[in-house]
């Protein structure tokens, strides 16, 4: 017989214990069907991850281990769930419970058999383990469970072992495992119950995380990665399984189902789509497989592809899970509002999307057009709402104020105009309104507080305005291929970037070229440059200052800004973090 | 030679390395100038508290240690500043230099003489210190500074003994101490180094804190706490020092200054305030002597005058760090506006702030007249902006929309043109915008995103309403004392809370009577009880679920809400930290 474990690449929804229980329980009934002996879920699957503050309730923490214990499955299940500390001045554990042995016994502590607790807590970038979680010493080890001996770690337990964390932990969990196999205790295979955020070149790492643990422990390593969205944090799934050997394979991203993996046979390791109706299902689902040599870094190249898919699978999944089905957003004639509304149309469908063109004294009849364009080709609801009146009205209240002061209110007054006619349609009809702003001029505090940063999501807010080209190429080709007319066209394409609130405004008057301006906001953002280092790059140094100085005053509005998918690996440096001195930009 | 230590209250700006030290310098100056020994401040005052992702720059970490450690004083001086990791791969650690004494010797790591690091590091509630800091377990002795030995902790250090941290630490800072003294390592007093925020009662715990220090130690235990505001955390001084025998002598909450602490003689102590010109001096600067029988709580008696201080503290210092000099709020002629007021014209004077009438078809005119009134009495600019015929205007532009939609969407957009309105005075005249929600009303979600809750800093937002009628009552009382005009009138105090955005609208059409609510809220956000127990002190459970329903729902709303002053122990349960099942609030 065998040896078969179905990795369960679930979907979960922060806090909703039951929602994640039927889901888990759906995915293990597929893995069992399919000849799985053992099923394995992803890190704190049962309270979705990040679960955050709902930790800090007692109940929750009962709730969720007493669900996870009592799923009703089949087959043995290793279930991620937050653990009830051993006393009560101590704080819970990270770590995974098997299910299914015990379906019969009673509910409460007697039914709980607790197979791991997570050893190392990241504490950095999106990560707050030590808030929450009590750091465990001991190795996880479930004997005979399915006729299999498995070693057992949680998502940060494996990364010490390669050396990829941010700073040493004092432990290695792997080379403990590993103590335990040259002291006879004989494993099988390694699993990892991981909830491993996207970001773009994420992948390569999580192989080489799980090639180098096979490696120390001379048997498969298997990694179970959570799928979809919470908030703005966005998981690729991309499941795999990684022999000592170096061979890899890797289980498709934004997709919810099971990754069946033959500990004996990586030709025999299968994908099985999860049969829910509402299941995340973006993008294709082959498995890829990878010979001891490749870094697997050859994804990268299909970085825009996966990276629109990426974006799309964050929207439609924080729809789905905030019970929202139709959405609203104005249409420029401009490049991100176009590239917003594919994401739309993609995210929730073109009949669930509603456009709206709102020129003013300074828009052309071509924005107007580009609009009406993008609209038609996508399939989504068109109007046309003027705010020239509106303009003036407001001028004619508040003229006076206005005449005597800094300009930027009036061009601020012409965006808010907008925000309110776009969450007018929001409220009036239940849609949640879109934001969309990019990371480039969000990061220059070149956007209106309450104007167009208005959403309940911001689907472009992490992407660079090169990033948002990309996207559009991208959806055009994918029209292409299905033979429709492409969404944006020559003239939104090819336009010079404007706000047009003021009289043959472009962008690049009051900021660098987007060549230059995202070079520079990458080198500082992504790569933690400081201005004299990204000088040494070649950019004028003038440049670089205003640049950076923009991005720090800026720091108010992007603090306000709605959730935006993560797909780099830093959002402003965390931007919510950062401190008063640089975080407040009142003037607009 | 009397002994004399003096504890440098100081009120540092985050991540102004500079400025900061200029302070301490000066503060150092007066304390020297009245026979203090010694200088010791509050915890990362170069820094200032909280640095978060600054710590990350590990060029920011040298630049605040060089400047610690090179601070241009007379005396021996003990700094809190961020100190570089010994290894690459490690944290940086949270700690004390002395600076004086080393004046002389070069910029750089050799001039580095570090006196102690922070052993316990909070990481719950709005600490995030396990997210940037590695824990030492030494203990910090300064010996022969200023011919005294001393004991050196820094703030979470001390609170492990009294046993008031939420979870326990494997270490106790305070016993270690102790040990050394009870090997023969005789030392004059201890020290702590505190940031410790402000909220509601905090004092007395503080209190305990130092008492029980004091007794465990043997000794005189010194603590010097933050001042002011950063962002919305307020530091409220009250630095103290407590006797082995119960004494305790408390310096002044919301004044920067020095509190110079005579180690024999606790009527010598003495309060000497800032002579900077823009140094915080809110309130009064009397020191408080208690005897070891007062528990300190008897303050609480006094809690809504200091309440009164706290917030006006907290906006003063907000603008003054963020380099904001005027403000405009909008003045709808119900309480919420009519206190707001009453703040900004404290915080940053009369002559600097702008109240704006807007009523809509809805508003009554005893609503201008008591805006107006209030404008008035406190002095401000009062401008008014009918907003009725924009409201006409938006419903001519899609009224199509609004009259087959939620009613509330027409609401939402009289409460957005008035927004429009604030921001157009505020970016034409460089003010900053102050919204006015309060914490009952911001929890239920009756407030519009991007209308009335727009603005730079929100005074009220962590104030619930009844307490927002007592501060009323305080500054109509401090008013009186005066011989002014009370800003508040009766019937500003006395009508029926209402948005006036619906005809005949009041709060209770939709709201349970605020008396109901904020216990309610009390009781969920402050003291963490779930619906059942709620229920249980004696509200109809009903009632309760929904006030903690629509308290869910709105988290969207309250993640959008710009900076409010934490006055209250848990601001929503920290709600920036709630999971997306919860947070999303499309609709409004």
């Amino acid at each position: 017989m065998p040896r078969r474990i179905g990795l369960l690449q679930v979907d979960p929804t922060v806090g909703d214990l039951v929602g994640n229980a039927v889901r888990i329980e759906a995915l293990a009934k597929l893995a069992s069907d399919h000849g799985a002996r053992i099923g394995v879920t992803t890190e704190l699957a049962i309270s979705g991850y990040p679960p955050r503050d709902l930790l800090l309730q007692d109940e929750f923490i009962r709730l969720a281990q007493d669900t996870a214990s009592n799923l009703g499955v089949e087959l043995p299940v290793l279930v991620g769930t937050p653990i009830e500390p051993s006393s009560a001045r101590q704080l819970p554990s990270n770590g995974v419970v098997r299910a299914g042995a015990n379906k019969a016994k009673p509910s409460g502590e007697d039914s709980i058999h607790i197979v791991a607790r997570k050893q190392l807590l990241p504490t950095y970038d999106v990560f707050d383990e030590a808030r929450y979680f009590h750091p465990d010493n001991r190795s996880g080890i479930a004997r005979t469970i399915g006729d299999l001996n498995l070693g057992v770690t949680v998502c940060e337990d494996a990364w010490q072992a390669a050396g990829m964390t941010p700073s040493e932990y004092s432990a290695d969990p792997i080379e403990h495992l590993a103590e335990w196999g040259r002291q006879g205790v004989q494993l099988d295979a390694t699993v990892n119950l991981s909830a491993s955020p996207y970001h773009s070149d994420k992948l390569s790492s999580r192989i080489q995380v799980c090639r180098t643990a096979a490696a120390i422990l001379g048997h498969p390593f298997l990694l179970a990665n959570q799928v979809g969205g919470n908030d703005d944090l966005l998981f690729d799934g991309n499941s795999l399984v990684a022999w000592p050997d170096g061979r890899v394979v890797v289980a498709p991203a934004w997709q919810e189902g099971v990754f069946l993996v033959d500990l004996d046979d990586a030709e025999g390791c299968t994908w099985i789509p999860s049969d829910a109706v509402d299941a995340l299902s973006v993008g294709n689902d082959a498995l890829r497989h990878l010979s001891p040599g490749h870094s697997g870094q050859e994804y990268d190249e299909h970085l825009l592809e996966d990276l629109t898919d990426a974006v799309i699978a964050g929207l439609s999944d924080y729809c789905r899970k905030s019970g929202i089905s139709s959405v609203v957003l104005g249409l420029s004639g401009g490049i991100d509002s176009a590239v917003a509304a594919c994401i739309a149309a993609a995210a929730v469908g073109p009949e669930n999307v509603t456009g709206i063109a709102m020129p003013s004294r300074h828009s052309s009849q071509h924005s107007i057009d580009d609009a009406r364009h993008t609209a038609e080709a996508l399939g989504i609801v068109f109007d046309t709402v003027p705010i020239d009146g509106l303009h003036s009205s407001v001028e004619g209240s508040i003229g006076g104020v206005l005449n005597n002061g800094h300009p930027v209110a009036s061009e601020n007054l012409q965006s808010r105009l907008r925000g309110l006619i776009v969450m007018g349609y929001a409220n009036a009809q239940g849609r949640m309104a879109i934001a969309t702003g990019n990371k480039s001029e969000l990061a220059q505090g070149y956007c209106t507080l309450y104007g167009d940063m208005a959403g309940g999501y911001s689907p472009l807010g992490d992407l660079y305005k090169l990033q948002v080209y990309g996207l559009a190429d991208e959806f055009n080709a994918r029209a292409k291929a299905l033979g429709n007319i492409v969404p944006v066209n020559d003239s939104t394409r090819h336009k010079p970037p404007s706000a047009e609130l003021a009289p043959d405004q472009k962008d690049e008057d009051s900021l660098p070229p987007y060549s230059v301006l995202d070079a520079i906001l990458h080198a500082h953002i992504e790569d933690g440059l400081d201005a004299e280092a990204i000088a040494q790059l070649g950019f004028e140094r003038s440049q670089v200052v205003e640049v950076l100085t923009r991005l720090e005053r800026s720091e108010h509005k992007r603090w306000q800004m709605s959730p935006a998918p993560r797909v780099s690996k830093r959002a402003f440096g965390q931007g919510w973090r950062r401190p008063l001195a640089s975080r407040h930009d009142w003037r607009h």
